[in-house]
């Protein structure tokens, strides 16, 4: 019986930076927490302990805080692609550059409409991420929104499922559906504004959200995922996690009173988990 | 050698509620989550394991659910005191009882500048706070804000401290200073709209931080103190805990570059922690 | 209208330390965190922002990992006591030195029941804590243990108490008791074995649980807590919180079988809370 | 431009449940989560919000809890290949069930020796796992330990690495080895006492993370799944995931003192991340 090495990275999470961008009228505050992992020639570190091929991982995160200054000027993406082009081209072991990028989105603070020259509201629980990996000269980048959490009080109903001997739910036609959404996305080309592409794509999101009928959790996924696709040529394929977070109808019956849709109990377990891909249909004529 | 049961109380906590407020135009969705707490002649449970004086927690829960359909209708404020009220007024074993609300804010998502019918966003780290203490016919209001994370890229230094052997610290005359503000203040009357006064120091909490220049956060926090007091004749006191999330400059400096207060380490563990109360002064001639 | 700074306080929170402490036979290996809290004449600081009397939280950071070379040798409580004192007696301005320690235990790993030499497991839920708090000469020691996950499968009931419109929960004289318990208690003396007294209070802690036939939470913690007292001459008072984690019967009776206490569902929220202190009766005589 | 529906899957996540299996001579507590997850031909729920072959995910959690009286007796393996077999069984349009069950274990408490009857403590951060993927006959079987915190005070190093003009880190032939191990491995069989397998992967991961003398950390994750392998022929494959919790060693040099490998700074985040899959070599003769 012989063993071997598999798939096998490296590399180090949760580099967490801030970086001040001063305009001429305003001060810009960015927060990122950035993931790098490499692949690569590693099999002699694992089977030797041989560290002559390994990057430190204290030395990626000195790095990413070093070019930082010259190359995160604008989206996380295009830091993103720095990063992960630097360590393909300066280590010719590392086969595969994959980094990650959150951003924690911080907005002015207005006072009296105006937004202040240098003070910051944070704190959403929503967040912007990146996903660039380049494995030799290619490269694929997916970005993406998390824990959005978004909610209607109306417009959506569940209806006409199965019923088995555990059965125990009743249908509605009118219930809260709320979810902390997860989408990640495909970008086909570098060649792009991501700021306002995040931004479109979020907002397409949204009202497709706000204004679906809703017969199901998974019809709504679908139509914001290919309300996304149609909206956006440069996207090719966007998945989407919606957790159910339910709101279950609050029993004020028992007590004499009538619960007109009104009162909930809101729940975090457990919970309905809806996940779903939508992607374009390679036509064979193309 | 005698024991005895000094202060004791027994509560529900995290009664998680979501209730739906049809207006005319649009649906207004709340989300809180309630704590209660009650002391009174509860020495027998403790002693005999006699519960004929105890409300279980789990009515406590379905009261709060039950109440809410009818006195749920506007601040957190009121509809604590209407519980409050009730478990005092429902239960003569019970000599006070203390309400806590979260309310986890909920906004009405926006497109081309009108607000939706029913779609919400949610999810920000800042919640709205209060505690309700009612004993016997005595009651005591603290509202607040927790979570509420505020930062600004300028106009905040920290000098002219002690040094001694063990600092390593730099002084500086420019810093960021961000913190997770903790505010919570006493109100000195029920007859006010709970949620115009909160707006109100809300604001004022926000204008002092971003305008105020910062020395250290000790100053700040005074600022931020006194300008809710000055400005808020309904409210006696106001603590604040200001935590000190850390951004700390990356020496560049080793790599030959030079960091203009660019690139900062955003820290999160060990962190300040600066705590203090801002009062009115009793005059002797009042 | 005047207005006047009251308590105030700052420090550093979350000083996260590892020891190794070479023992002959096997490396020692600790891991804590600590908390460190001035009061004292600060008023400068808010009302002028001058720091000529602010130890920087830096500094006291420092403070804490210069000295646990030579004086976190054994017990939390001995080096809280040496860190409260240094700041007190370095420190002129400063009446009140607040040192809270916890400590996450490590055990060490056995192979056919002999421990290793330096390799160990941690990650429990249960960490043990002291709380120094030096005012001037005088001296307070409140330890203890925080999230202990305690659970008994029988000999737990509620019944008996009262029943109101409200009322759903069905009385049982066999359910599930289980907690994650906070237990904090007063040392009279500074001349103690702190490790042994814990690690007796634990025990007692868990044997009264375990033993009890509990009738409601309140008297299971009324035994534990005076269990404690009657064991421990060095123990003054101690405070018992007991979240009660509810394991609801799940309804299977509604799908034609039989629950005989099997199957339960377990909740997070919301959940009991119940707390109490138990203390020594001042005997006039005495 | 056409858009379709690529891979999608809903179910019921945290389904939370405890059980009490009673012994003759004692009470066996368990403490379980479990996902389900199912795919098939759900295509016209998304498209036309067609409820009709949708198992509702409360249904999916009711069915967990009924059928955990009858079927869950033993190990997680079992449990979770009933409930897969079940979910494929009883629904024709089901071509995929996984179930992911995480188990919370607890131990008796003992006093004098001896366990006791019916008193158990938990809290562990370790947790033990199981995901079980039925494709119409086909079955997979993944199992695994998650939050394993395990650490080592010597008897690892880091050195031999690339240097290159963003290097500050300082070669060590001795420093502290801390990691949150994840591990998860596949069965060949379904014909094991998996409790007893368990048992054993989960001992020998210790011990080979205790008595390997590290080089780096790609060395000792080779080393442990390479032992679990040769140990364990029903086991094809396994990964491991071996975050390093970076101890790093306090500067007390700035002060005079010498630190000899004592006081470390215990930090979360950045963190290193390695991982790595080790499997059996496909002999072309087999």
């Amino acid at each position: 019986m012989k063993l071997k090495l598999k798939k096998n990275a490296y590399g180090k999470n949760a580099v967490n930076l801030s970086k001040i961008i001063r305009h001429p009228t305003y001060h810009e505050f960015r927060q990122i927490s950035v993931n790098v992992s490499l692949q690569g020639d590693f099999e002699t570190a694992h089977t030797l302990g041989d560290n002559s091929k390994i990057l430190p991982t204290d030395t990626q995160k000195n790095t990413v805080y070093a070019l930082a200054q010259a190359h995160f000027v604008d989206s996380i993406e295009n830091f993103g692609l720095y990063l992960a082009n630097y360590f393909i081209t300066n280590n010719p072991q590392v086969t595969q550059a994959t980094v990650d990028i959150v951003e924690h989105p911080y907005r002015r603070m207005t006072f009296d409409g105006e937004p202040h020259h240098h003070a910051y509201i944070g704190g959403g629980s929503e967040n912007h991420t990146t996903t660039i990996i380049q494995t030799g000269n290619h490269i694929a980048i997916t970005s993406g929104i998390k824990d959005l959490l978004i909610l209607k009080t109306t417009d959506s109903g569940f209806e006409g499922y199965i019923k088995d001997q555990f059965t125990t739910l009743k249908e509605t036609a009118d219930r809260i559906l709320a979810t902390q959404c997860e989408a990640t996305w495909t970008y086909t080309t570098q060649e792009l504004d991501f700021t306002v592409a995040f931004a479109k794509i979020r907002e397409t999101l949204l009202k497709t959200f706000a204004h679906h009928k809703s017969l199901s959790v998974q019809q709504t996924l679908l139509a914001m995922g290919s309300a996304v696709l149609e909206e956006n040529e440069a996207v090719s394929e966007i998945s989407l996690i919606m957790p159910n977070k339910h709101h279950i109808p609050f029993n004020l019956e028992q007590f004499g009173l009538d619960n007109k849709n009104e009162i909930f109990i809101a729940t975090d377990e457990p919970y309905g988990y809806i996940t779903g891909t939508v992607t374009r249909e390679q036509d064979s004529e193309d």
